[in-house]
């Protein structure tokens, strides 16, 4: 069995060996320099683990794993045009280093190339494969549809918010998990409960991730803290909050969110205070629990020997032990 | 046999039959919107004749043909954004009607959504149909992006201009075709010659595009006479022309090409009259009549009943009719 580290080495060096910039140097460009600007390659190594999990072959995953990232990747370069995204992973973003139209149409590029990577699975599988890429993809576009509407509207409800990030980013790990343990020769009964596990996985991956951009450790987070305050993110932490705040605690929360004009120390230790005030960081901290909790259920129920669940497995505890 | 009339009406009913505007609406109403307005459905009706040429059933070529004109439908509505259209078939750009972020999001889902009609069809075949499209669908983004590289270059070849019209024109009718052909039931040799004939029908169309766009009959056209000339687009006869022209007539083009500040009857008159001098009319007749003639010789050699053959040679035969 392969670590997530030894997975993760496989992917970027299989990222390298299909890297070739074709012509029109300006449109494989930018996929190129997108793709191979790093990142935690996580939805690919889930497609590994899900096929790891009912086959000793991994590599036999490798080429769909990397249509997956490139799917991650175009949907990255479209959403830094849509966010306005001047930075990501400390380079400039595409359609700011090129132009628009560049980082349109090299993210149709690469969503096509995403295809032709999924594609090179297995005949027998391909229609199922496909059936869950297909659906996740479009579901991955509804999530960020969603995310978009929240910045419009005022009141979004913590129901409307999971379902958002169910869509924009559990789906695609939950598809990528499932797609590797059909190319690992589940059935699909079982490969629909790596589904569930992926989508219990993702939620609290993304409720993880809300909650260690305001709580987290600066050292280890890796990103500035209170990123997501400063720009006024409508994340679990600040629906759940307003939902249970009284009037003078909302109206501190919807005085510094009304405008990126503060102090940010300022900004951030008082709607930190706020959140701490109301148990947010507990309530958030429990969430992610619940999640990785029944995750770890789902996947004690697969019947598969026990050492091709210890990568999941610590991934998951990973989750909770994160935040603790 | 159906015939191309019928076949756009089977289009046309298809894509209502299949018309559902889901949640959240802002990322379906604009796919709709483009779908629904209207246009010739050829690329489709190529998958149907495709399909009609090996195989009397053409229901069965339905879907995939609908995720063909969704396929280009999705181009169309990210071109409009790169190219900063205003209008498409007399109706406000999906950009301009919402805003770029959901053209650039509903373009992204009608993509995905052309993938799913594309894999409805039969297992056996989908490797194969998923390799046709997939290929097409790549060299599509790569015809666009030569096509906006040439707005900025002053000098492009007849070489270069043809393997754009190919690449951003002609592949997806000569895919089309192969895709529609392999459904019917082509063996994958013949489906091949298909795809060279839908190339050669490929090329031909769009050549008697740019020629009517000059020198149509404004009654039959549809469009304004002239408009590649007032936009300054390099197009065939133009670049044909500077290549021809001598010293004087090439100053002439170049004036008149380097900037939108002119009065419209002047400039298409003056530019007119340069290519007329060239004979270029001429030689973009005889450069169509090449074409359709090349693909007629290829619908000559397939091994199938003549009756099958009737509805792609009049299309083809129509392309030169046009222009006569």
């Amino acid at each position: 069995m392969k670590t997530i580290e030894q997975l993760q080495v496989l992917i970027d060096d299989e990222i390298h060996a299909q890297y070739r910039i074709l012509e029109p140097r300006e449109l494989y460009e930018p996929m190129w320099y997108t793709l191979s600007n790093g990142g935690k390659r996580l939805r690919p190594v889930f497609v590994l683990m899900g096929c790891q999990l009912f086959c000793d072959d991994v590599r036999k995953a490798a080429l769909p794993a990397l249509g997956i990232e490139m799917f991650h990747n175009f949907t990255l370069l479209h959403d830094d045009i849509m966010d306005k995204a001047f930075m990501r992973r400390n380079l400039p973003t595409v359609h700011i280093k090129w132009d628009v139209n560049r980082a349109i149409l090299s993210g149709d590029a690469l969503a096509i190339q995403s295809n032709i990577f999924i594609a090179s699975c297995d005949k027998d599988i391909l229609p199922d494969v496909l059936s869950v890429f297909n659906t996740t993809a479009l579901q991955v576009c509804e999530g960020q549809q969603y995310d978009l509407n929240f910045e419009r509207i005022a009141e979004v409800s913590v129901a409307e918010y999971l379902n958002m990030i169910r869509l924009k980013t559990a789906v695609l790990i939950a598809g990528s998990l499932q797609i590797g343990a059909l190319i690992g020769g589940a059935d699909s009964a079982w490969a629909a409960k790596v589904y569930e596990m992926g989508d219990m996985i993702g939620m609290a991956f993304q409720l993880q991730d809300d909650f260690l951009d305001t709580f987290g450790n600066p050292v280890t987070f890796g990103k500035n803290i209170g990123g997501d305050i400063l720009a006024n993110k409508k994340t679990f932490l600040l629906i759940k909050a307003r939902e249970m705040a009284n009037d003078e605690q909302r109206a501190i929360l919807d005085h510094y969110y009304a405008s990126e004009d503060f102090n940010a120390d300022v900004k951030i230790g008082s709607v930190k205070k706020v959140f701490h005030d109301l148990d947010i960081d507990k309530i958030t901290i429990d969430k992610v629990h619940f999640y990785s909790q029944k995750a770890l259920e789902i996947l004690e129920e697969i019947p598969v020997e026990k050492d091709r669940k210890v990568e999941l497995e610590k991934f998951t505890r990973n989750l909770m032990d994160r935040i603790r």
